[in-house]
């Protein structure tokens, strides 16, 4: 498309449609929109079903509410992470169609359904109980880009057993994201078991020399098994949109 | 094949073939067999190219002998990293075959000719001249595990239209691995320009508040355009195999 | 018991009264119900008087509340950490006989009477007054675990002649915990006197420098005095599990 | 000024219109009168429109408002920075003509109108809309300091096409302020685009590997693109402060 | 032998044979010498096979050979940790009868045989091959002390099976000590599946975010498992030091 | 007194007042008392004036409440650290006399008045007004302990020409307190400008990468001036508190 | 130019001297000359005396002279940052006219002799002897870059009358550098002082808790007079650099 | 002296023999010499025997000995710290004098024999044998200023009662210098058995978690015993420094 508005500009030209002086002035800003088409492409995957999203952490109820309001022109799926009851309160107010995952504490806006686009499975697994909100914001992310999601929840060290019990989720899954906190050693297990990419996601929950998630985060990164890779402390939202990328790649 | 061990043993017992304190002798480490059957599984995949990996550091070099020598009754390619001189002359002495990839780090022992596995291609790119060589273990890694590799060196911050430049490298890439020191920022660059998945990497490079490799840690970890996922510092292994995994992934 | 049930297997098989389908059945799960049993053999030990144990902090209430029903079908002990009076209240509505450790935040759910397995003492130190919740924490763990415990608080630095005054206390424990917040110089001093085991508990008193507890987990894990163990900040229950586990090892 | 006093001491002295031990006294404190003079004609040059500034965070109301009532006897813009609604507020009871700067959280007391100094445009960048704050707080500064001051925001790593639909802004200015948190690469990126100086002001703005705006400060200060440096987290006061003094730069 | 000493000088006081005011001057310093004899009634129990222990760090061979001399004479064990070949050699000029263990870099002067005092194991688990060094200071020091040593290495994440199919050893061991670099989570493991004490080292075997051992620090100090204790990184010594005090608890 | 109890010990066994099983009884336990002697010797001296001190941070008011009750017995002044007004209050219900030194958060309750017990001058700085708090604990403890205090507020680099102005009070001094949060710089010039010891208070003022205090400690630490030594982040107690002892230092 | 050059293709497509598919080729690369020509235009005022700069650390001594001679055609000076020794022999085995300034560490190529560009001075103050490669790095920068450079060295907080026995130099500047390790207090006493831009370049000297810089970079960032910006430890190219940008603005 | 000067110009000025202007000259440069007077005063009080330092570390061994040079022509002791034998070498070449305290890697140039100018003992206390060197460095320091050292080494933790054995020693001081790595709980006990100042020096000894002398710095900054000031690690000369200006105090 772009080569051919290029073809038409020249053509126009030669045939003297548009003068030397308006060509230039489309060159001009040229570059910048070939990059920009560059990220439409890019957008044009994403329009697929991946959401726009928006952080909600940060950021006043004034501010998320305006910039949905831009996005929801385009009549795509908005995503708002990190959001907790006040803010979607404020969402909802315009939004009457606006879903809240509460354990997740994400928002959907879509007046779309949302389709599932593979039947691959991206397992996500949890050591405890607490780290199940960020675990839900993988699940949540995941499943509204089109996935197919199953759950393992708090199969941390204490109860490793449960994963053995659960082996036929576990070689199962086409990919892997283990949400851990504490010490996350969970990672290093899974990544020792399976040969599928294992994403792994520290959370901040713990205490004392947890440090806010450097304890886990420092585990994972240092991880001596292979095919495990790191995201940040309680991005449950990177994790989830990480694996769908590479859960849908080949999908054709 | 496990099954049918299983099977024969109780169809044995059964026809008194072998007596139950026999089979319970078999049985009392079978779980154990199991589960190392499931390792065994994961290893067969591995066994299609991908090598026994060990890391040179912290080891003595009779250590890394003695390891090679009782892997290489296996039949198996063996990968050695962060191998320097000393390391490759050492395993030398005993494996004419050995092969050092010298700005890499990496010592291959293979006496099979590698087959390339997929035309997929996995993109590598530094920022700087000197994350050569840990950009240099990824290549390696992901060359010996089957996979089409490219490169895309010297393209940090300071030279960016490089990149663009390239923008055909860039696009045409399945998979995307992101070298980067000092401040790491190349990975958000490129996270912000794809849709392809980027295996970012901090180096070492650097001095002063770079701290060995924390300041492009960081970076890569809070990186704002989804998509990107981290390994540890200087960790070009860990990516190149990660980016294997997911680069072969529904290559049947 | 599991290696006679594995014997009955292969004896029902030899002799017919299971087939060879059904018996690969049981088998196919065996391995990890094998594993499992381990855990179980741990945990026959652990019911001996040892609780299930839930940490608070992080979990909702109603998480809190859901796990100690399905626990309580057990008719075991169940114990709560880090559990403020919301907590307790929550747990309350449902389980009437639930007891509340104020000052050690700790809930216990036990509907029976606790047993003295052992008359060997744990003495619980504190360094200051401040320090006394982390160390009562220890203090109740260790009591519900059928240990006799013994108190000497406040006795740091600037009063370390107490301790000389509670030298029988002292030399008279067979296990010591010593929990301390500022510097923790207190596990040294008293690992440097005695010749049974200290574990340090490092607390998150203090302020500046202090970060958190920071500053006496380091103390603590650079006492040059040999026989100190670490476990880390405002742990309290952790000490008080590991002193018991010590402290009633050969009891038999 | 000062020069004159001093020969006119000396003439006094010469004259006998006053004694030795007169001058002695006088001469006694003058080297800090004369230093304090060096202060002063900095200050002359504050004076022509730089207001004096205090910083709220730290401070009680009661001790703003007096540091205000004497400060303000000199007929000097007064300027107030991280204040919150109530230090306003409480600044108004006795300053009717104070201005709130909502966004900036910057307060203003001035009886005259600001001119400005220059027509040279200080370009103010932030990354992402949590950054707004503390970029609106380099605005309200250079804009009181007399400077013509451009916003372009929201133009982070996700949305660096934006950067380059603007680049009349970017090439245009003189001197440009990048305010970015999480990551902050924006700040490579632009020092690597453009030949003016680069003010990066790391902000608190993130979550997790943050650690509360360390991540983007060591990026900025590991740029490897020359022509950047850094002022301290959210410190966007000093960036507008800087940016004014090289941008007023030999103005006459 | 005190008390005696004490009523001795009592009795003398009262038979007159030595004055009150000689008395006095043995009496005021008594109270350190007594507390001296509180720490040789440590020692008492430490002559049992307990050696004297010098770390080799930091001191000057000539500082060691001569603390050994004044040590020697007491015909007691004495222990030298992270002892070099050139500490080793220093020593040996003098001691004909020093011992290297050079993996443990651990020199023993003894003259005596050492006994088993307890039959009770301490396994000794390492999670690699470049954590054997601190493995074996541990076991040596165990060894030293009296006690039956197993050891189980290279046993980490990536071949946990391994500690399954030793489930013998660990199992029937008393105490276990798990050292382990990298991410150090063989220690979570460990302690999820045993109900036996567990004593962490964390060692400084890795790299770039493994900052010097601190990852695996961190790791072991979070261990959701309870039971699991932790000393210093790379102290194989304090590790086992402490196994042996409580592998010996209640022998008698 | 220690002394003549002694005596009279041996005297009265010598006499046969009392019998040697007795006097062993009392000396078993007197080497401790011996030290609390030490101690009390220590005491004595801090008796002159030097009050009791309790912190009453991480303690519950309960808790204060009943040490000061404890300690009112001995009719010596206590002072409270870090109080609040809801500290203040609770203690003020008991004790009718206590005084809330309200900017110094020290709560002081004394049955007599205090008496000045030394002329030479412990002068207090302060960087900024939000350092004041801090400087008036030292301040209110250096008064207390009967020091004669001058203060010197507000002279940070922003304004060190005010220290200028002030040379008497700076080098009328006996000892210096500088008080300064941020940067922390004020130390360090000061430092070099006097002959006399000055102690260092970095305090939690600042934000960003001042990391709660540790900037300031940092700079102080470092401070190439001779003659500075530094105390704990906002730890204005122990700063007037060790003034105070080397300002009455030859006193008599 | 770049203006001319799209005309110029236009007029020849309009013309038909070359065909669209012609022209077709040249826009498709355009985008990214377009952009380079964006870095041209910045290259163009560099190339005015401005060098290509390579940072010598990290790279061998092969990368270096490479690229030397890569850029070397280019008839610009060349600026090797970081060189040792070996590095500038290695450099002038080829390069016969390379020139080492030794204390800098800096190696210069340049056919040209360097031009001064503006007699508005940049003053580059050192707080200690050992800070003066740090200093001299920024001097030879911001002198091959065309500017009067005056050094003020050793003028340390032990010193700081030096600085005012220097006002002419100190009032003289334009812009001034103050490099300093230890506690890095210079900054802070230049920046009261003065009402010019200060560029604050923390060094790595010092020891303990200097952490490598870490002191005197957080010092110089928490710098509480406005004016002051920060660069990398270490970094005096970069303060050259910038202070060169700044100190040429408004030239023409 | 000063005074005296001004008085003189005045004078000379009213008598006529110096004009006004030359007077003025004197004067423009006047301010500055005047502090400098200030510190010429401090100086006064430091030739009374206290040495020009020089800190070895991060100087070329050319710039020692030219510094030295230039001081030596006034007359006074020099001392150089952290001076290795090569630095020594280097300094004897020239100085024939200079005598090298090889444990506290301290060169002393002094034409006088040093007198001792207080009778008032300063005790130097290590913790272990490692310690020495930065104790010895405190002591040399202290002698050369003149004061009476004694030394207590080698009193850690393991050996405490070595303290109370030497309490002569210990209640004899009139300052006490602690010196200690690893953990630094030496100045803990100290500091709460003491009333006199005491002066703790972490130290970078010890391994893994001290973080080279992190842990020591931070058990001495929160010491819960008042009384206690800490200087850098290492910094043995700063604590022998400081603690020789309180020993001195009211010594006439």
């Amino acid at each position: 498309m772009n080569k051919e508005r290029i073809k038409k500009l020249l053509t126009d030209v030669k045939s003297g449609i548009i003068g030397i002086d308006e060509a230039m002035r489309v060159f001009k800003s040229f570059p910048y929109q070939d990059l920009d088409f560059a990220k439409i492409d890019t957008h044009r995957t994403l329009r697929k079903g991946f959401p726009e999203v928006i952080l909600a952490k940060g950021k006043t109820r004034e501010q998320i509410v305006k910039i949905i309001r831009s996005l929801s022109k385009e009549d795509e799926p908005i995503m708002v992470t990190k959001a907790d009851r006040e803010v979607y309160e404020a969402i909802r107010e315009r939004q009457k169609d606006a879903v809240w995952y509460k354990t997740a504490r994400v928002v959907l806006i879509s007046s779309k359904k949302k389709n599932r686009k593979t039947n691959k499975v991206i397992l996500v697994m949890s050591a405890g109980t607490a780290d199940i909100p960020i675990a839900e914001e993988a699940v949540v992310t995941a499943e509204i880009m089109g996935n197919k999601v199953e759950r393992l929840y708090d199969v941390g060290v204490a109860g490793v057993h449960r994963v053995l019990n659960n082996k036929d989720k576990l070689f199962g899954a086409n990919v892997i994201i283990v949400v851990a906190g504490m010490e996350g050693a969970l990672a290093s297990i899974i990544g020792g078991l399976v040969d599928r990419p294992v994403i792994a996601v520290p959370t901040s929950v713990g205490y004392g020399s947890n440090f806010e998630g450097l304890s886990a985060l420092l585990t994972m990164l240092n991880c001596c098994a292979p095919g495990v890779v790191v995201v940040n402390i309680d991005n449950g939202f990177g994790a989830g949109y990480f694996a769908s990328i590479i859960n849908q790649t080949n999908m054709k």
